[in-house]
């Protein structure tokens, strides 16, 4: 897969990427779109949730982190638009698996949308998958079984790519592909966000690409790279997170084909 | 003008600047207000807003990034009891043009507050001024025509400052009067909220100022001036805008003199 | 008092902090609870606030920023489930005294729930305590009295622990016992959501402490060391942020005995 061929698109194309997601992150998810040089916005309003979707996107992307009634009814709301206009849909499943309100929604949200990507951790996507987990809040639990056959089988059987992140980020398309993506740095555990930012980059690629997971693959990769390359001159999460922004902002597609991790 | 006379006055009154905000960027026009000198407060309960302003505010900033229909309740409450106080009320009109809802509600703050200085960038103030724009969520759109006039003209037909943001900023006041201020850097662009932090410099300034495009123009000059010396220091958006809060806070009056760059 | 024996059990238990906060400060304070170790989660819906609380928090944090009547009523939901599974419960009185609403709703999560530990600035707490005070937004006005009097009356009083945050913290055990922290920075009054992350700290502390207000010394002298040693780095407030989050990260056990500065 061409890594830096993805990048050059995200910034030639610039794709409006829309977001209703949680009250913690929302910042850093409109960052990290905009450092990788593509436009985020975050409309929730349930009065123009699909007309900004239908209008201007070029994903949408749903996080649940701090999920209530009418933010969900406005993701259903612009969930449809997008799946009407053919506009890719990421859902983050931030948090499912920790209270019985957060799994409802989640699985209500896969089955009236049609989600083209879902992500989240090992934990969070083990619930989805049916498996027994335990989950404490938003930071992933520990899961028994091999994430990328996870991933591989509920990819299969919800016709959807499924992406796990972790110390090895796994993205499964529906058509049996699995892409592992070994970039990344074990400080993105110390900042609050890096998973929901992970949404935001899978978002932003899957508006330029063609294959979700591939797309999903390749954007991770490029914020991995970011990632080892903030961690080269930071040791702790402040620092670190000031610089992953700096190195996502300045990654050349040319540098990104050279340090991609991925295999296939 | 004397710019840096506009900002010991800001660091000497601290004035209380009272934003109903949006979700996205509310820390950091918190913030930024705080870098100046003065304090912020962000209060949009219904319950509450209009007492904020009425007993406390120097200034109202309302901004409708993430704008809900309870949000916007709140905003007239609060606006109101600013109007019969005489407090200036900054409206940035953040994503004008990209929804119908975001359209009609703009023009609904517009027709029942008096705002006293309009605030956008070029699409979303060509939009108020019935231009037909293309605007792609909140990231400035291409505008024909001069911002100096557009401002100018909607200054006098709404009796407001108004406010183009942009490479070059321009503050147009009711009298004809209109300042262009070419402080500001490149890297601005890069950062989720430096529009939105506009506003909050906006409002910080206007309520310790007697006129609305003088202290419109002097606060921007002395963020611009901030961004300026912070680009110095650092290449990309991350590090950027650290500084920025940084050469904010530690700007000297006689630094700002020296360093604007305005034209009336 | 054993600060470094604290701040280990925070590393080693990790405890889940539940907030329900405003929305200003909220990615703050779940990043000081990541960079001290612990873990957070925010999570407001009234249909899984309490589920949250009760499943899987170690504490309960309760800040009133931003109130509206929703987010109360999940406060209360949260608080029961906290109180009757004997989790310890922190209300930060943000703002208390601004406005006729939110004192109102200060008394009223004081009276309906067992708040473990009263959180405020000098303002905040000395309104609680029935004393005259002119309160400016969210920012300590002047208060007339020796906080530690203040604090200990209280403390007596409500049977609970009270904090006063400021140049030198407070914290007033209903048993008599009063802590006197002197670390800290004159840096964290330039940075807004300084005051929210304190409580989030003592949140943090009190998870895996007995005492609460021994908790709370502990968490803000480590609070306090972390800024100490950011400033001898960082002269203005964004840089002074980014190494808080740093210092805090990186604080160990044996350096927070050395430097604590706590009398009692």
């Amino acid at each position: 897969m061409n890594i830096g061929l993805h990048l050059e698109q995200v910034r030639l194309q610039q794709p409006l990427v829309h977001h209703i997601t949680n009250w913690v992150t929302i910042y850093d998810c409109a960052q990290i779109v905009k450092a990788f040089g593509a436009s985020p916005v975050m409309a929730h309003a349930r009065e123009e949730a699909a007309e900004m979707t239908r209008e201007h996107a070029g994903a949408l992307v749903l996080n649940i982190g701090t999920l209530t009634a009418d933010v969900i009814e406005s993701m259903l709301l612009a969930g449809r638009a997008a799946n009407d206009k053919g506009v890719p849909v990421v859902l983050d499943a931030c948090g499912t698996g920790a209270t019985r309100y957060r799994n409802r929604e989640t699985m209500r949200l896969l089955d009236k949308l049609k989600i083209n990507i879902l992500k989240g951790n090992a934990s969070e996507i083990a619930f989805v998958a049916g498996q027994k987990v335990k989950t404490k809040g938003v930071d992933a639990g520990a899961v028994a079984g091999d994430p990328a056959a996870t991933a591989a089988g509920l990819a299969h059987e919800r016709a959807c790519t499924v992406v796990i992140t972790g110390k090895q980020d796994v993205a499964a398309g529906p058509d049996g592909r699995v892409y592992r993506v070994d970039n990344g740095h074990a400080l993105m555990t110390r900042v609050v966000g890096t998973g929901c930012m992970a949404a935001s980059v899978i978002g932003t690629f899957a508006a330029v690409g063609e294959n979700g997971a591939e797309a999903a693959a390749a954007g991770l990769a490029c914020y991995g790279i970011a990632a080892e390359l903030a961690a080269a001159k930071a040791k702790a999460p402040g620092t670190f997170k000031t610089l992953l922004f700096d190195r996502v902002s300045d990654l050349t597609p040319r540098r990104a084909d050279k340090l991609a991790r991925i295999t296939s």
